[in-house]
C-alpha cells in the first residue's frame, strides 16, 4: 500500500479534533505524518512534533512557511489537514492551494460563504483536490441509508428529519476557561454560527447526502439560551425543498441536558421510513408500511457487498465514531492516488453547506 | 362502591371508540351502561342495546328523547358519554346540559372554537359537568413527568417537543369505503382540521397539562400528503409561548410510515430532560445534566404514593391504553360523586385546545 | 352476550390477585360476582361483599356452604373463582367438583402432585370444567410464537430457555409482617416449592405452551438466598426433551435486584429465533438466520386475524397484563358456554406443570 | 513516544484476526511492524511483507528462523503477535520465549492445559514478557463494572452470568471450504474445545476479570448441534465458587440463530444488578434494589478519570470493537516500556482459564 506524505496544520498537544484526525489516519494506515505547524506558539509545535515523531526541520512555526518549503522538497508533504479553529481555515486553505498541495479542512470550511466560494474559485483553478471533513456520512448504515433512498425503497420522499443534541454548552462554561468552549462560542474565532456551524452544518451535510440534493428554502429559529453567550447555542430549522412535497426539519442544540452527540436522521416516504443514531451506528431501522421493522446491521445480514470497504470488522463487532472518521482518510487517499478529485463532502458540497448556514443567520435575522 | 348511571350517544357496533369507553369504564367499575342511542339508525340501537345489556325501553332512536326522558326517569342516568363524530358533538352535548345531566364527549369537543365557547358556557349556566377525554394525560409516567415539573426538577424549561404518528392513513383508504377514514378526512363530519384535531390535539394537550399552561403563539404548516385528500394529514407546528424563552414543536401526522400510534414528549429544562413514549407508556426517562440517565416506572422505585390510584397492577405488571382511559373514568367518577365540578382536562382547558386548533387553522391559512 | 353466574373464594380487600381476576373479568364483561367466601373472617367477607356489589345473603363464611348453597339455587353460581393461598385450592377446588360447580382456580393448582391428580381424576368423574389461570400465555404475542413455531419458521428446535425475575424478595420482608411475603415464603402454605411454584411454573408452562409439550427430563438447583428463608428464593433448571435435541432452562428468581417482573423466553431452531418479554409484550422479536432482525407487534403488520379476538384495541395501543388475563375469562367463558371442556391450560397441563415441580424438588434434593 | 519494534506471526493476507491486530496497534500508535512469518507458505509471506511495509530481509519463512535473527539483530523486534491457529501456539510462543523475546498470544493459549503450564513455567524461567490478547475486558465500561463489585456496589454477589452467542456456523459451512469454519472445527488444530475454547473462554475469562476470582467447580453440558461437525458448537455451563454461594453461569454458541457476537454479563448482588453487552459496548446498566435503574456510560456523567486512558473520544462519539483491542496494545506497551511483567488478563491468567477449559471437557466426557 502506497503511504502519502502528510502534514498537519493545528492540532497540537491537548486538541481534540487533531487528535481525532491522527487516530483515522493512522488507523487507515495509509498516511505518515512528515510535517506539521501544530500551534500559534513554536515551542509547542517542536513538542508536539517530538511526541507525533515528526523531524525537528519539518515542524513549521507558521503555516505559510510550512506550505512554502513543503511545495519545494522533492520528498513534500501530499496532503495536508487543516485543523485550527474555523476563522483561520480561509488562509490556512489558500496557503496550500495556492502551492497546488492538496488540502483535507476540518468543517465548516469557513466562516463566511464568501469565503468559501473564493475556496472553491482557487481549486478549480488551481486543479488542486480540496476535501472537507464531513466524518458522519461516512458511517456504513448511512450509506446504506443511501442506498435504499436511491433504489426507490422509501418511495416518494415526504418529510426528513436530522438532529444533533449535545448538552456540553448547557452551562455558560466559556467563562470558566475551557478552551474549547471558548472558542466555540467566540464569534471573533468560530464566526456569527454558533451551534448552526458546528453540529448544526453536519445535520445539514447529512440530509443532502441522504437525499442526494440541498434545500431550496430555511426558515431559521437561532437562540442563546445561555446568558451572554454570544452565539446561538440552540437551532431550529425548517427546510424546503424544490418539489414542494418534501419537508424538512433540522434541530441542533449544545444546551439538551441529557444528550451526548445525539445525531440522528429520520427519513419518511410513501413506503417506509429509515431512522438511525449516531450513538448506536451499527444500526439502520427500516420501517415499511404494512409489514414489521426491520433492524439493519452492519455487515450483518442484508449488508450490501459494495459497501465492505468501509467495514473494518465483522457484523456484531461494533465499530464507531473514529472508523467513520478513518473513512473520510481511507477515501480521500483513494481519490487522491487515483488522481481523482471527486469525492464526497467534496468542495462543492461544502460551499453549499455554508450557504444553509448563511441562509439560516438571514432568515432568523429577519425574525424569519 | 356507588355505581353511576351511564347513558352513551354513539358507540353502536363495531365503533371503535364508543367500545373503548365501555372497556375503560368497565374496568373501572363504577358505571353501568343504562340507556343509549347507540346509532342513527333505530334498529342498530336496538341490536346493540341487546348486545350491551340495556333494557329496550332505555334504547332511544334520537338523542334528545333519550335527553328528555331520562332527565324526567327518578333513576334516569347521571351522566352520558358522546361516542360520536365530530360534527355531531355540539347537539349531543347541548342536548344533555340542557337537562342538567352530566357529559363526558370525546375529542375534540366541536368543530369550531365558537361551538367549544357556547357550550363552556352553557355548562357554566346549568352548573352541569362536561369533560372532555383526553385519555394519553391519565398515564401514570405522564403524571410523573408532570410532579418532576412542577417540583423544579427541570430547571427552567427551554423546550417542549411532542409528537403524535400514525400511518393508518398513508394510503387513499377513504375511497375504498373504510368507514373510521371516511368520515375522519370529511370535512362536514370532522370539522376543517383532519389529523391536527384528530391527533394533534392530542399531542398539543399533553404539553399543556405537563407544564401546566398553553402556547400564546403558534406558527403551523398543515399537508394534505395524500392526492384529493380534503382535510391535513400532517401538521408541524411551532409553539411560543408568554416568558419568549420556552419553545415548543408538534408533529402530528398520519401518513407517517412505520408509525402505529407513537405519541410521545421531551421537555427540556436547564437541568433535565424527560421522555416519554405511549407505546411504552410504563417508564418515563429523566435525563440529568451532569449524572445518568435513569429509566423511571410505573409503581417501581421512586414512584410517588400519591399517585397509586391511577395504577391498576404492581411495577412489571405493563399497563396500557386501557388503563389509562379507566383512569378518565375513575377520575370523573370521583368528581362527579364528591360533587366537584373541576377535573382535567375540564371544559376550560378543552376551550383552550381547540384556540388552539383554530389558531392553526389561520396561521395554515396565511401561508405563517 | 350471555352473562355468568359467578362466584369467587378468596381475593378480600386488599387481596392482590383477587382484584385481578374481578378487574379481568370485568374487562372481558361476561361475568357478574354473585357470590363469594372473600376471607376466613366473615366480617371481611361481609365487608368485601358490600364493596362488590354481592347481595348480603350470597356472602359466605365458609366456602362448603357456599358450594352447597349455590349448587342447589336456582340462579346459583355457574363457575367459581379460587384465588386463595396455595395450600387451600385442594379443599375449595373440590368442595366445588363435588357440586358439579365450573371452577377457575389460580396456579399452582395445588401443593403436591398427589394433589393435583386427585383433583384431575374428580373433574373427569364430575364431567366439571376446571382451569388453572396461568395468564402470561394469555398474551397475543405468545399466541403468535406458538403459530410460528408449529408452522416451522424456527425450524428444528435446539435451545429453549424461559426466565422470570423479580426481586420483591431480596430483603426478608417476611419477617417484617408484609403480608403477600408471609404466606408465600411459609411452606405450610405455599407448599414446599417458593419461587419455583410461584413464578417457576408459569415460565415452564409457557415455554411448554410455545412447543407443544413437555420436558422429560430437570436437572434443578434451588437456593434460598436469604438468610432464614423456609423455601426457595432461586430456582435454576436444565431441562431435557425426549428427542435428546432439544435443550431448556429456566432460570426464575425473587432475589434478582434491579428486576420488576421480567419474564421472557427465547426459543432458537435452526432457521431463527424468537425472543419475547413480558414487560414489553406487545413486541414479539423474530431472528432469522440470514435476514435482518424483525421486530413484529400486536395487532400490527402481519399479524394473523385469527388472533384478532385476544386484541382489545388497534396496534400501537399498547396492552398489558390484564387484558392477557381478561383473555384467561374469555377463554373460559367461550369454553363454558359452547360446553366444551378443553380450554388451554387445562387440567392435564396443570397436573403436567405439578409434575415439573415435583420432578425440580426431587432433582435439587438428590444434589441434582 | 517511544515506538515499540514489532514481530508477527501468522496474519497473512485475508485473516481476519492478524488484520485486527495491526489495527488495534496502529490505532494505540506506539509499534511498527519491521518483522514477520505471515503465512506458512513463504511466497505469501513476502506478499503480504511488502502489502504491510515490511523489509524483505525481514520476512521469515519459518518462525523459529525468525525468533533466532531477531534475537540476534540490534534492531530486532521487541515484541512479538502470535495470530496463527491455536495448534502452532505452543511451539510460536516457545520460539521466542527461548530467546526472551516478549510474546503477545491470542486467545486460546494453546490446545491443552499442559502446554499452557509449560508456557507458564517458561515464562517465569526466562523472565520474559508474555500476554494472551482477551480485548473485551478492556471495554471501558467493562471496566467501570469491575469497578463498581469492587466498591461493593453491588453487595454481596449472588448470580454471575455471561453468554457469547453467534450464529456463523449455525449451517455446516466447514465443508464448503470456509476457511475460518474449516479450522476452528478441525481438533487437529483448534484443539478438542471449538465453540468452548473459541468463544466460551471470553466469557468465562470476562466474568474471572470482573469479579476477581475464578470458578472452582464446573458442570458442562457441550454439544454439537450441526451434524458432522467434530468439535461443540454449543456449550451450556454452570459455575459453582468457593463460597458456596455465588453462582455462574456460561452459555456459548455458535449456532444460536439471530446472534452476530452477542457477548456479555450480567452480575448481580444483594444490592444492585449490572448488566452489558458488547454489541453495545459504550453503555452499562446499573440496577439497584429500590431506585430507578441508571445508564452509565462510556466518558459520560460520572464515568471515573481514572479510566480515562482507555478512552479515545468523548462521550456519545462511539467506540466499538477496535478501540477495546487497541487498549489491550497500549496496556501491554505500558507494561513493556515500564518493565513490568504484570499485566492483565496475563500469563496466570490464561492459564486458569485453560484449567477452566479442561475441567469443561472432563465434565462433559462424564456426562455432567
Amino acid at each position: 500500500m502506497a503511504i502519502l506524505r502528510w502534514g498537519m496544520v493545528g492540532g497540537g498537544e491537548g486538541a481534540f479534533i487533531g487528535d481525532v484526525h491522527r487516530m483515522a489516519a493512522r488507523l487507515d494506515g495509509g498516511y505518515q505524518l512528515v510535517a506539521g505547524c501544530f500551534s500559534s506558539s513554536p515551542e509547542k509545535t517542536n513538542l508536539s512534533a517530538k511526541a507525533l515523531g515528526v523531524e525537528v526541520d519539518r515542524a513549521y512555526s507558521d503555516f505559510n512557511t510550512m506550505a512554502e518549503v513543503e511545495s519545494q522538497r522533492e520528498d513534500g508533504i501530499q496532503v495536508v489537514s487543516i485543523v485550527t479553529p474555523n476563522f483561520l481555515h480561509y488562509d490556512n486553505v489558500k496557503a496550500f492551494l495556492d502551492r497546488r498541495i492538496a488540502v483535507i479542512c476540518e468543517k465548516p470550511l469557513t466562516v463566511s460563504l464568501l469565503q468559501a466560494q473564493e475556496l472553491q474559485t482557487l481549486a478549480k483553478k488551481q486543479n488542486t483536490f480540496l476535501a472537507v471533513t464531513y466524518n458522519y456520512v461516512e458511517n456504513p448504515m448511512v450509506k446504506v441509508a443511501r442506498e435504499l433512498v436511491k433504489k426507490g425503497e422509501l418511495g416518494e420522499l415526504l418529510m426528513v428529519d436530522a438532529y444533533y443534541l449535545q448538552d456540553w454548552l448547557a452551562l455558560d462554561i466559556e467563562s470558566t476557561g475551557q478552551k474549547q468552549a471558548a472558542w466555540r462560542t467566540d464569534p471573533a474565532k468560530t464566526g456569527r454560527a454558533g451551534c448552526l456551524g458546528d453540529i448544526g452544518i453536519h445535520a445539514y451535510n447529512l440530509l443532502s447526502y441522504l437525499i442526494g440534493y440541498s434545500a431550496s428554502r430555511v426558515n431559521a429559529s437561532l437562540t442563546s439560551f445561555v446568558a451572554g453567550r454570544r452565539v446561538d447555542d440552540h437551532a431550529d430549522i425548517q427546510l424546503g425543498y424544490k418539489d414542494n412535497i418534501l419537508q424538512g426539519r433540522i434541530l441542533a442544540s449544545q444546551v439538551m441536558t441529557g444528550h451526548e452527540n445525539d445525531l440522528g436522521f429520520r427519513l419518511t416516504g410513501r413506503k417506509a421510513t429509515l431512522e438511525w443514531r449516531q450513538e448506536t451506528p451499527n444500526e439502520l431501522w427500516f420501517k415499511p408500511l404494512g409489514a414489521p421493522a426491520q433492524r439493519m446491521t452492519r455487515n450483518g445480514a442484508g449488508y450490501p457487498e459494495s459497501l465492505n470497504a468501509v467495514c473494518y470488522v465483522p457484523a456484531g463487532h461494533p465499530e464507531g465514531y473514529l472508523e467513520a472518521f478513518a473513512n473520510v482518510y481511507q477515501n480521500i487517499r483513494m481519490a487522491l492516488l487515483e488522481k481523482e478529485l471527486s469525492y464526497y463532502p467534496n468542495i462543492d458540497q461544502a460551499v453549499k453547506d455554508m450557504e444553509f448556514v448563511e441562509a439560516c443567520l438571514q432568515s432568523n435575522d429577519q425574525g424569519h
